[in-house]
């Protein structure tokens, strides 16, 4: 049976270690402040936002929630960020995506300020993944995964990995932040071939597909770690990744539950970026 | 034996589409122009600047050469750049690199107009090989390596692809820009472990570490194609490539010679990026 690589014992030892850091902050006279954009009412905006909610609230962390209607026009938008950008007590940006249609989203991303963009949307944190320097913050899923890795001591240095998956949310930052600390990662996707052997002659397997069912049995061998990072909603409104849990779990060495794994990371990433960016002002 | 992937024939077939351009640029009044700014006389420079001058002035491309001391100030730099911005008559510029220890190279490759980037080397264009859209324009040693696997028509969607070497010139975006083109690329660098093996289990193999002797016959089988990017200057002056041409040619299916491969295509990438630059003026 498979170590279950469980995401709560890791936002708590995050917790700790940022309930500190706010304390420290708040004896400064800085109260770290994240403010949240919403368009509509998407259940998936909204269950994002609740976790962020509830995750800073405890930590200390002062919540702003703008919500405008979902048919919104841009310019009311953009000038909510002009706005978040010029107010010095608010340290993070968080603008719940994707956004509706009549919004160009990549005008909006290079509109928010880049010492607030705690999310990863704006060109100067796409460089700082892609070039490992600079200023700007990690996306908060990909560091959430390294976060799991690191607590429970999955070594990366010379670790053969795939990633499934390319998006730029994920998989290809992430691919870019595990080759960065020494893993040999292969980058596999729709295109690839024989994608279960090449999953198998890995030690570490990332699925981050965004389709349940992806990876099975023939996908992976003992000895093995495996992150999922899927959330799919199934027929029945249950929350399952990209990975077989019950085929796959027995053999293998390691594995994030989901839900329970990479989810329950990643708000607290998130807060940490805020703590961050309130400690850089 | 193999197939040697020449690059003097890949750059005459760019050539002649771009000659095309050029003429109906000038007919319309257009004269493409590229600055190239220099700061001494390093012979790495002086060489390229040599290729560059001779490709582009073949193709009807104007020149200004710009040089500074190798000992100038980094303002003097960046007032050079400002008014390369300013000119009109310039659409793209290349900075010959790396610059010498009293200029931050970060501050200048800032300061470039992004629409004047043809060496890839702003935020801007990095974002687009990250990201794969925005302006801006991709480095020139990766185009290169693509070019020269269209024009001998090596496939790419499903191939597996291993590529040493992390460079930001060569070896990174290069991974990117392969997966983008439906290939599956495994990122290899020092840290790689059984680095032989990894690579013979590949269908093309690129060697971009920098290193002369890093792939010998342990690392390929028959039926790879083999681009090597290495230009590595021998104790007796002469450039060698990363591979050990002699043992890996009678092994494999095509291998690009050094020189005479990569290199012969570089230049000929950077003019149909100022061609480029300058039709979208």
């Amino acid at each position: 049976m498979a170590e279950q690589l469980k995401g709560a014992a890791v936002a708590a030892a995050l917790c700790e270690k940022l309930s500190a850091r706010v304390q420290a902050l708040r004896e400064k006279g800085v109260i770290p402040r994240l403010a949240i954009l919403r368009l509509g009412e998407e259940p998936g905006d909204l269950a994002y936002e609740r976790g962020a909610v509830k995750r800073c609230g405890g930590l200390g962390i002062e919540l702003e929630q703008v919500a405008l209607p979902r048919d919104a026009e841009q310019a009311a938008l953009l000038a909510e960020i002009d706005r978040i950008n010029a107010d010095r007590s608010i340290h993070g940006c968080l603008i719940l995506r994707p956004l509706p249609p009549q919004i160009d989203e990549a005008t909006v991303c290079a509109r928010l300020a880049p010492e607030k963009d705690v999310d990863s949307i704006t060109q100067g944190s796409m460089c700082r993944v892609y070039t490992g320097r600079g200023a700007g913050f990690i996306p908060c899923t990909p560091q959430a995964v390294l976060e799991i890795l690191d607590y429970y001591g999955v070594e990366l240095t010379g670790a053969r990995v795939a990633v499934i998956g390319r998006s730029l949310v994920v998989g290809k930052p992430l691919s870019l932040l595990l080759q960065a600390r020494n893993a040999t990662v292969t980058m596999c996707h729709t295109k690839t071939r024989d994608l279960a052997r090449l999953c198998r002659e890995q030690d570490i397997l990332i699925a981050a597909a965004g389709h349940a069912g992806t990876v099975d049995e023939r996908f992976v061998h003992p000895g093995q770690t495996v992150i999922d990072v899927g959330t799919n909603q199934g027929p029945d409104g249950k929350l399952t990744g990209d990975v077989c849990f019950d085929r796959v779990e027995p053999l293998v060495r390691a594995i994030t539950p989901v839900p329970g794994g990479v989810g329950a990371v990643t708000t607290t990433v998130l807060a940490s970026h805020v703590v961050e960016a309130a400690e850089l002002v």
